[in-house]
């Protein structure tokens, strides 16, 4: 067996990690025998020299054994989950969970906090009253079994190597590799005890992997190492220039999800991506034999209100008033309001994704260091999409916030995300690849 | 001004480090503000991507910065310092050390202990009976400017972020990175108020260069930075395939350099390294205007005893017995001894200088831990050299050491670090190139 030094030299020099190693390295910086500064040069050396697919595959399945591991095999069928790469106004999460349980596929998720700019699923969910993320696995499992959906927190439990791993990337300049981003992503998944996986690749300003290209590469890498560990695995790599939909904050964002689930278009983008992940998470979950025929189940469970039953017997079940589902006037909404008008009339060329989420944090609506309290009713409501033709003064956007000393700042970080030209921009397609 | 991480992150994408970056990086570290784990993801970044000849010697000079700096411009001339890159049985520091001070040219080295199969110059000179190296600073200038001549071990406060990197180094696969054993070798002889330098960089089984580009890489580098920094540097690439000498071991390589210095020709490839890096030493330290007449100067102090004579003051200067000039006798000689004979006829093609160096910390010569202690009298004594032709039976060797027990595993070691074969080696130069 190698040293760990020599581990570190192997992976410095570029050669792959021979079966067992990299487990054992693993086990070692969660037990503490391995310091973390021999964990930050092989993290470094990782970053450079990169991990093949089984070397990955490896790393994900020692992070899964690190701590605890659900078993979710005693519910029928295939459980599926559903992870999006992250994003601004990205809510499809309470869209299909419902919407794919009312297929008869169960849906199970652990999520995490948001942080920066993009917005935490959790914090969406909490901002409907009385609804609580804080489940134990046995609650969590039991809940999937009897109504088909349950989105909780990740305890602390689980997958405890991603947790300290990723503290020290953090810190040590080594977040931006794609093995080590994917074996955190699907030792998380798996950890979670799901069956099979669709994965939402965001690329463009708002997302985290800015080029198409980067995307492409992440996601063929977590659908390579799905395959090698034995998980049902799809990736759609979506548009994130610009927010998903036209809401961008906590309970504004439940709203939208909301709207889709009624049959509404108030959200078309939302709609659309939900439905393309949805349907993939139909077909895989054995719900549906193709594309076609999960879209026809889709919308018919949408229109005969099924989706939405779903929705508040979901929201009940984890402590939430279900009559949001039929009134959103009881989710909070920021009492301080302004709008942003068009300086000038034009095609909207850009709605800067990234921007427009910094502008809702300093509203409140996002937290900028872990544990930091959200003002669940701040946010930013959009008027237009990008290829929209506004008069000069038109309302872009209305901005919301619980504090009225909030409302300068971001409005004027907003207005500088976006742009209004003489000609219309190219349409680029919304969902990019399956 | 950049943070840690951006730091880190721009030698890992593979940029060069702006001006004053490095240098706030060390300063940090030594202050305990950068911590281990962040230092060895930078340390591990630039083992892959490099450092360019500016960014080497601004680690260098951070690194000086980082202790107390000697002055030694009080004393007349050009101070000369010599490094070797580490081999077996080569003394030649304890020839040419009191050689070149002979000619006029003060010689003023700081040097390390011995760790590992490499010997060290401070355990050699403590053979000498009641030799001490532990001299102060000013102790050590005031010498030099008495007699021209000092080597003493380097003081705690010299280099403080060598000490501090290295460990870190060592257990973090970041050693073999010539940008960084450049830094810690230059930082090292500039702190110790050197104006000029001479470097025998080793090539061979013994060294740590391995093979001869790696070598001649590192002493191009290591020239770089010298001339980078301002100060007068030579380097002499030589061999490290066989010992250099015909002893291994600290009393016994004692009597080797006191041979030489006597006129003696029983050590011919010592006595030959040597003058080459004398002549280049008398060169740099305005002794002489090129190789002919450094040569002469060098021969004609050989010849008239003045080198002898100034190794016996030298002795006498710091506590030894400078008796043992004159009668080697005085020096330890392991009293448990062995002879090791030639297997069969034929040419010696092979003198592993590594595995030799094993033997003899077998015998107790070396230490494989910091701190431990030392055998002075043991050690290989070899009475052949590669390219000689040996009858079966003839003596190869004969191994010294103070336990009895020590002799058959060193014996058997240094039996495989021996070839004999019908055909004599090809010769290789011993000064490869200067």
């Amino acid at each position: 067996m190698k040293t760990v030094v020599e581990l570190i030299e192997s992976k410095r020099d570029g050669y792959a990690h021979k079966a067992g190693e990299i487990s054992s390295l693993v086990a070692g910086f969660v037990r503490g025998e391995v310091p973390d500064y021999q964990l930050s040069a092989w993290l470094m050396a990782v970053c450079i020299r990169g991990l093949d697919g089984r070397e990955t595959a490896e790393l994900t399945e020692a992070m899964v054994l690190s701590g605890r591991v659900l078993d979710l095999s005693g519910i029928p069928g295939v459980v599926v989950d559903k992870h999006s790469s992250g994003g601004v106004g990205d809510t499809t999460t309470l869209v299909v969970a419902p919407l794919v349980a009312s297929c008869g596929v169960p849906v199970a998720k652990m999520s995490g906090r948001g942080l920066g700019f993009t917005g935490g699923t959790l914090d969406k969910l909490e901002s409907i009253p009385g609804f609580r993320v804080d489940l134990d696995p046995e609650a969590f499992q039991a809940q999937v079994a009897r109504i088909g959906v349950a989105v909780i927190a990740q305890s602390a439990d689980v997958v405890s190597a991603d947790k300290k791993m990723y503290a020290l990337r953090d810190v040590t300049g080594t977040v931006p590799s794609v093995p080590l981003i994917v074996a955190s992503i699907m030792s998380k998944k798996i950890a979670g005890g799901a069956g099979a996986i669709v994965l939402d690749v965001k690329t463009g300003s708002g997302a985290f992997m800015k080029s198409e290209d980067d995307a492409r590469t992440l996601a063929s890498e977590l659908m390579r190492v799905g395959a090698l560990l034995g998980r049902r695995v799809s990736a759609v790599m979506t548009d994130m220039d610009q927010p998903l939909g036209s809401a961008v904050g906590n309970a504004l964002e439940v709203r939208a999800a909301i709207d889709v689930l009624r049959g509404g278009t108030d959200a078309p983008d939302l709609r659309e991506v939900s439905l393309a992940l949805a349907a993939r998470m139909v077909i895989l979950g054995g719900g549906a034999s193709g594309e076609a025929e999960a879209r026809r189940l889709l919308a018919a469970r949408l229109a005969d209100g099924s989706a939405l039953e779903v929705f508040r017997r979901w929201v009940a079940a984890q402590g939430g008033d279900p009559r949001v589902a039929d009134d959103v006037s009881l989710l909070p909404l920021g009492s301080e309001r302004c709008t942003v008008s068009a300086p000038h009339a034009g095609y909207v060329r850009t709605l800067d994704a990234e921007r427009i989420g910094r502008a809702a944090m300093a509203l409140g609506a996002g937290r900028d260091r872990a544990g930091a309290p959200i003002d669940h009713g701040a946010g930013i409501e959009l008027h237009v999409r990008v290829g929209a033709y506004v008069e000069a003064g038109a309302p872009v956007a209305t901005l919301y916030s619980g504090a009225s000393g909030l409302l300068a700042g971001a409005a004027e970080r907003f207005a500088s995300a976006f742009v209004i030209g003489s000609e219309p921009p190219a349409r680029r397609p919304l969902v990019r690849e399956v």
